[in-house]
């Protein structure tokens, strides 16, 4: 039987930090590039996140991060592929998560969705996350997906991966 | 620890049947009774079924099983409570679930709830379902909860219950 991977959507599949310098320049004219978020607070950078998140059709326009599509695919083909991710605290969300996965997933199954609040009573062989908060309760195998908000920390527990080339390699 | 209790929506915490009977009365003048539909096919007694759940309010609609309130009060102050619900297959009724939720029960954080397509991937100690098909593969104590559709039906692995007064006894 395979394995079952549970993949998270934001910041790994879709590049949200994207989204949101796009957003920040439409906004205010001001320039964030990545580095700067690296190991940085957020709110620091993007004064109004909280408006930006809840903005309608941010979920439905987030751009893909590099070599997710077929990354996706390669899992779904070998492993019992769930997408998990956290979108009950923007209820609205959840309807253009389902339209985003649809477009640019049509393979992935509404049965292959969870929109979650919480992580953790759903349960896995494998979690893909790049938020550690989301890893730490999970009992099997952690991987941490890199992006500005982990990437100066150290976790020995995870196995880090720094963009889907490496998932392809790993698994 | 509380152990973990996975409580079903439709069909315990939220009367469908009685909305379906009340829209097929509304629609075509015909009156249904839960007797009507024990143990029969309900796509006999409702023909347009798929165009009543697609229908906007459907699930924002809906009314209450009788005690549903007090008795997941009470589930919630004893137990590690989650609401999980098969909705992706018909993406609009998450968010009108949510705002269901939201209003009947406001003590559930939108962390303690799950829309999912599969309820496979979601573990717990014990889950509430009146649906034989999402208790068979769930690992720990099954209950199931009297609805039409299962009423005729014999589970000898499954704990049976008739109404949420049977839940207040049993947990």
């Amino acid at each position: 039987m395979a394995k079952r991977i549970l993949l998270d959507m934001d910041g790994v599949m879709a590049d949200v930090y994207q989204n949101l310098i796009n957003l920040e320049y439409r906004n205010s004219g001001r320039r964030i590039s990545y580095r700067d978020l690296e190991g940085n607070n957020v709110l620091t950078y993007f004064p109004n996140l909280s408006e930006m998140l809840h903005q309608k059709g941010f979920f439905r326009n987030l751009p893909l991060m590099a070599g997710a599509q077929e990354g996706t695919e390669y899992l779904n083909s070998k492993y019992d592929l769930y997408i998990v991710t956290a979108a009950v605290k923007l209820p609205d969300s959840m309807i253009e998560k389902y339209e985003w996965l649809q477009e640019n997933f049509p393979y992935i199954r509404p049965q292959q969705m969870i929109f979650c609040g919480s992580k953790i009573p759903v349960c896995g062989d494998i979690m893909i996350d790049d938020h550690p908060k989301n890893l730490y309760p999970f009992c099997g195998e952690r991987i941490l997906f890199t992006q500005p908000n982990n990437i100066h920390m150290d976790f020995p527990d995870f196995v880090r991966i720094n963009s889907w080339k490496d998932i392809d390699t790993l698994l």
